[in-house]
């Protein structure tokens, strides 16, 4: 029933209406299918990272401003509830009802997450959006986080990453050999064959073991949020592209029980807002990342790009793992043949207009400036 | 008042309440805050362009969902209630609330419309989306439209388009000269200062037109939405990039009234809607783009790139077209160096991380295919 007929029914029917039962009293549809809720969201982010953590700060407002504040997410740091890493975990436990994450740190779990981030030399952001939502692969998703009672849903991006920070140049596949990286998943495992040690380290703590040489190089995430880390004083090095994380995209997850719990407005709230918080996050590192890199620059930061033999090997043990990876793990298997398939047609289609268009007038700019 | 405390209220002095007139009778915020409505959006494509006026039809089933079926849009394809290229006027005289278009259509009107679609040689999606929503570009947008009463928002997008169809090749400059190509906005006038000859012809013409000779050359949208409209059984060579329309993304307008009139929920209803239509259109066109485009070339389409010489002489003049546009249009102007500004700012940051992924791995694909 709709409000408009329920206040004319009520208002001719007053004096009856008093003598009912307040259970039985008749109820506009829309404060059933709008109940008043608080939900908790963890995510794995600090505040410090306000491009990441401030899509969840997004994501909330949003929520309460489509809801007239009837439905509240309290967003927390990392620490707050649980530590960054177990997100997962306390959204599958029912600790929170939702949490923001990036997919690959449950690689332990099954090397499938992956897919939801990115993986080294991958698609690139605007390619992952158009398999996710028009190519199978939220489906594919969807159903793989089911097993673990949690429902996905995009939520952000950084945008191609840088390579990290290097305290020595690497200038042939042989300067790899016994380099302490702090590097992780994939890409750890990549580099791994060629000799690189991965050191596993919180974001907190790099800093010092990078000072100390404890570890000779780190990858963080790109100049924005590179350059709060202060990394530039410590490692002259700035090396791109960051090929392990093409694309790197967060993720939404809700606990499943939680999910059905709600009336059909909020789920469709939930997806929707999460567009917004993906544009949100990966626009704004478009636009602040520029005047970091400038500010590294200035600072005496040398910007190089791995030399070409260096991502050549890398590219040629990358689907040599996949293909290891894939004959062990029948989700990553699935998962990869969906991808790989998409990959092949969007590399045939982004070459023609957006990357002849791009280069061009990358090329064009660099002239004239 | 919530509902919740509205009911336990109702229910312990009934029959208090039912004494009250229906104008007195407290309403709950939500019903005040969420009433019915119908509005009707008019769009400037036709059905048969299913990904752009799919966007609407996005958009009208997603009001719908997230208020309970309060807010309905009805949406009409281009010519149902005004011509495809009036949605401007319908929206700014009240004619409809809502319309879909693309900006650029109304370069008569003022040239600065051209940046919110995308200009020649101008920003990538993902560098428009960032100037856009965190580099100033919306924000100078709502100003400018609030002259026309147009409250706008960025509604979907196509991606680098291609060059169009070509009856003849072109190897040089020269090839230009009195070429009758159909073509518009700022791509026209900087083609005409090279002999091209630009034809402004409706969609369903251009067939016939290209097909009789009374046209040279077409260019339309990509493969997806080209081949719909056959060109490739009458023009045997398919160039790329479509230069003029690197990103390419389409406006919604409300009417500055009908803006007004709404409740705070629906306002934020249509711009989170708006970012969700966004990123479902480009990445739906990327993801029906490249089977097109392999069933295009499957029919004997060439597939050629237009000639560096033939770029970089179009590059000249349109950066040329602009000095001369910003020196006679202060909005123009205003918007221009906005956007100047952020494109170089991105250029020099895509350059590092972005482009030399896409580049790498591009050309490694390329490699094993």
């Amino acid at each position: 029933m709709n409000r408009r007929k329920f206040l004319a029914r009520t208002a001719t029917a007053g004096a009856a209406a008093a003598t009912f039962a307040a259970s039985a009293f008749p109820k506009p549809a829309i404060a059933q299918s709008m109940p008043e809720l608080k939900w908790r969201l963890t995510s794995s982010f600090p505040k410090s990272l306000d491009t990441l953590y401030g899509g969840s700060e997004l994501f909330a407002k949003r929520v309460a401003e489509l809801t007239d504040n009837r439905f509240q997410i309290a967003t927390f740091a990392a620490g707050e509830i649980v530590p960054g890493l177990q997100v997962f975990d306390a959204v599958q436990n029912g600790t929170v009802e939702m949490g923001q994450t990036a997919a690959y740190y449950y690689f332990g779990k099954d090397p499938a997450v992956a897919f939801d981030t990115g993986i080294p030399f991958g698609l690139n952001s605007r390619e992952h959006l158009g398999w996710m939502h028009h190519g199978g692969g939220l489906e594919l998703f969807r159903e793989f986080y089911r097993q673990y009672n949690i429902v996905n849903f995009v939520y952000g991006g950084t945008g191609a990453q840088m390579g990290g920070w290097f305290r020595k140049e690497i200038k042939t596949v042989d300067d790899l050999k016994g380099l302490k990286f702090r590097v992780g998943g994939f890409a750890g495992l990549i580099l791994s064959r060629l000799g690189v040690v991965p050191q596993q380290i919180a974001g907190g703590d790099i800093y010092p073991a990078l000072e100390k040489g404890t570890i000779d190089a780190a990858e963080w995430v790109g100049p924005y949020d590179d350059e709060k880390l202060g990394f530039n004083k410590i490692a002259p090095y700035y090396y791109y592209p960051g090929w392990w994380e093409g694309c790197s995209f967060g993720a939404l997850y809700v606990g499943l029980p939680a999910w059905e719990s709600l009336p059909p407005i909020y789920k469709r709230i939930i997806e929707t807002t999460a567009f917004e918080v993906t544009t949100w996050m990966v626009s704004k590192y478009d636009a602040v990342n520029p005047a970091a890199l400038k500010r590294l620059g200035a600072s005496g930061t040398k910007l190089l790009p791995f030399p070409r033999p260096v991502m050549e090997a890398c590219f040629d043990e990358a689907f040599k793992v996949y293909d290891e990876t894939a004959a062990r793990s029948p989700w990553f298997k699935k998962v990869y043949e969906s991808w790989r398939k998409f990959q092949g047609d969007e590399h045939l289609w982004f070459r023609v207009a957006e990357n002849t268009f791009d280069n061009f007038v990358l090329s064009m700019s660099a002239k004239r400036s």
